[in-house]
């Protein structure tokens, strides 16, 4: 099946100028969910992953299956605020301001073999953050995985040393 | 597996005098993440789910995985201004003041049997108006499932008419 032609390009959002890449249009076809999802997954059947972490929100659309599918647990990274109980935060930058991410100081080990999970790779930022965060708690990133890798953004780049995977390029 | 254990009381979040629900502590576990998702699969494994659709953000950590086990389309139901394309919106009183949901417009096919996935049904506001959305599309709601139920919101007054199922109660 062609992914790729499943994503919808909605112009100028969220802001004039930016051409949108809407998976929704993907996510709502059972047959394409399922081969997107068994895509992600496929290259870690034979890895050991203790712990999916994944960016809200819709990072958690593709992290909590994978987490599921390879008997791990679910650790959501989130934006400030919303998780309820001790965190430790990474800022990142935007092309304007800054953004935070913040994840719980118990969600993993020391030692712990990690899947980062988020739907699209655009600047990197917010990935790079993430692992941050993860690697301050004594995780291990075993990969870094996308649905979408928006490739004219670069966000590779920001994510050298690490395996990086995504399953549409653009 | 006693999941109920697993979720930890967080004082005073998100504002003074709330005990809040948080389910992290059962995500990061993998065995107890799996047997809550089987749990909430269990009842629908021989019925015709053609979409799951599941409220931001937390509902996506339970409402994907079941999608894919289920072999059905997934459906995010956001909250204002986060679904790119052409929307409907539902609002929906809290305490103080109120709170909007969006889906897309072409989300849901009429007929379309649809499951409606949260983690956590306390007033019901919020799946009252997001099954009023699914419903406005011409979807047919099989069931409202949520991982925790807190009972002594009585959340289940606002969802009658509905088959409601949860797998944890307080």
């Amino acid at each position: 099946m062609n992914l790729a032609k499943l994503i919808r390009d909605v112009p100028d959002f969220p802001v004039k100028g930016v051409l949108f890449k809407d998976i929704t249009t993907l996510l709502k076809d059972p047959d394409a969910f399922q081969e997107a999802i068994d895509g992600l997954i496929d290259r870690f059947l034979d890895e050991e992953i203790d712990i999916v972490a994944a960016i809200e929100a819709r990072g958690f659309i593709f992290g909590a299956p994978l987490a599921y599918e390879l008997a791990a647990g679910f650790v959501p990274i989130r934006k400030p605020g919303k998780l309820p109980w001790e965190t430790i935060s990474a800022s990142y930058t935007l092309e304007y301001g800054t953004n935070t991410l913040e994840i719980h100081k118990d969600a993993i080990q020391p030692g712990q073999r990690v899947l980062l999970v988020d739907d699209v790779l655009a600047t990197g930022g917010s990935a790079k953050a993430a692992a941050e965060l993860i690697e301050r708690l004594g995780g291990k990133i075993v990969s870094i995985v996308f649905l979408v890798d928006l490739t004219y953004l670069k966000g590779m780049e920001k994510l050298q040393g690490y395996d990086v995977f995504s399953l549409i390029k653009f």
